[in-house]
């Protein structure tokens, strides 16, 4: 069934559905018989279907579930990923009258935007939606006080804090996201123009880059026109490694973007957050070049971002209730 | 007359003129009555006409003429400059053989393009073209070597040294263009977004910013999505005024910008520019941030980059000759 059958037919339902079980705080008793928990990312969404004990029953995996994508692309993952989740566990597909359900998705970014997307949901018994930081944090803490950062193509600090939420960086590549690989890999062909000018530092890795460009800082040019973050994060694995062996540039490189880490870690910190968990693809890297005062602040993730979602679907503040940020 | 049909009328002649008459280095001696220079501009191309006797006749100006918004919109409003000239002085509209035109046009970066718009030229008794920094160069120290700094919207550092030209930075807003006022703009939006998250200092400046965007930074985050470059550049001159007036992140900022532009008044000296002349709308005001070792080797440029393109049209180097970068 598409998600525009769904919605026609289902949106009445959803509201009455939805008004009944909202609350804010503590852990929803409602009597379900399964629970899922999605983690929408930009890439794929991933879900899983627990029991009423809790237990994990199944997992499914579909598309992209960033909401800027559009929320039909959005619906239309989540839908494909739970209804894998309730055949292979022998239920009817699109039976979700019966389903508790917590979705972390990337681009939920205000409270705004949440309720909208909410609007377009199915006939779920219970829903709860937050942020892809959000699920990542309630799972890193397993629901308990803490703060993360996600480090990976883009850059997030979040915090939970007394039922408060709190998001330091996080605004896009253009003008946020230090300390992550698309920042990482700008960072690198903005000194490689500086070394071919002869107005910065010339490096085995400043040589490199330029290489991959065909020698031509035209092409260089050229390319940023259309680069998306992705595309100058695919550098940040060989920067590191030219870090790794004491290129200057590099070295430079992966110390600033730690030192933009380190801010955000003082400040969730300073907010209250007595520990915090480095996240994404970039996080152990660049937790390598870490200040030492960093160290006893760091611990890692309790569960994967997904037990995060599982939490909202058993009712954990989704961080959007008006006690949030 | 259009553009199209000028082409389809002058384009076997206007090669056998341009070959005929085509050499590098010394001023032409060839005998024309009328001397066309002109300055294209991204926002307007300005053309003066000259006597044998290097007598300034009239003046026109028109649209913009930076060959990236193509060589036909360029190629317009050179004609229609150029024609206003002839007008203005008592001549036929589009009798060009009798005219030698220099162009300096924005967007003409490498030998390929300087070639492919000279292509697509009507038939100029002489032509000769090359970039607005070139012909800005040649003018501020009347076709003899010196360096120049742009620092407008964009920035540029360029060099003519014993007939060869250097170009230095300049490669756009993504990567480069470090001490203009939209990379100034664009670093206090950064300022301004780590002064709301807490982990940058919170200035005048800083507050102004935000409250440009209603305090919100979800609509600085939606602004940047479709920013261009002057876009940014417009905050530049609050942010100098903030700057003078001691604000923390102002002054840093400016004191950034200027550093940058010290690197290429240092890599331009190096490479033998004995004088350097800043020009573009932030020169004025960055250059008062400028270390004190600058000072003996900023000059005043001694003409306007349109007498710059009267000395191409003379038969001055037009840096593309084999001789250049």
């Amino acid at each position: 069934m598409s998600y525009a059958n769904y919605r026609a037919r289902t949106c009445a339902k959803q509201k009455s559905a939805y008004e009944s079980s909202l609350f804010a705080g503590a852990i929803l008793e409602l009597p379900f018989s399964f629970y899922v928990g999605i983690d929408g990312g930009g890439t794929n969404c991933r879900a899983r279907l627990y029991d009423a004990k809790g237990n994990v029953l199944v997992e499914g995996q579909s598309g992209p579930a960033n909401v800027r994508l559009g929320f039909d692309v959005a619906w239309h993952n989540i839908i494909e990923a739970t209804n894998q989740c309730l055949v292979k566990n022998g239920l009817e597909a699109d039976n979700f009258s019966r389903v508790a359900i917590g979705i972390g998705a990337a681009g939920v970014s205000s409270k705004q935007v949440c309720s909208a997307f909410q609007e377009c949901a199915p006939n779920f018994g219970y829903i709860n939606i937050s942020s892809d930081a959000h699920i990542a944090c309630l799972a890193a803490f397993d629901g308990k006080d803490g703060g993360i950062i996600i480090s990976g193509t883009g850059s997030c600090g979040y915090a939970i804090l007394g039922n408060k939420a709190h998001q330091i960086g996080g605004h896009g590549f253009e003008l946020s996201d230090h300390g992550s690989s698309a920042a990482l890999g700008r960072a690198a062909l903005k000194a490689c123009l500086l070394a071919y000018d002869g107005i910065g530092p010339c490096t085995d890795l400043t040589n490199f880059l330029l290489s991959e460009f065909g020698g031509k800082p035209s092409d260089v040019v050229a390319w940023v026109k259309t680069a998306k973050p992705k595309d100058y994060g695919k550098f940040a694995p060989i920067i590191m490694d030219f870090a790794d062996k004491g290129d200057e540039v590099a070295r430079n490189l992966a110390a600033t973007a730690a030192q933009d880490l380190e801010r955000i870690i003082y400040r969730l910190n300073q907010l209250g957050a007595e520990k915090i968990c480095m996240v994404g693809g970039m996080a152990q890297r660049l937790a390598q070049w870490l200040a030492p005062w960093t160290k006893p602040i760091l611990a890692a993730p309790k569960f994967d971002p997904t037990y995060g979602a599982y939490l909202l679907a058993k009712g954990a503040n989704n961080g959007f209730n008006g006690k949030g940020k």
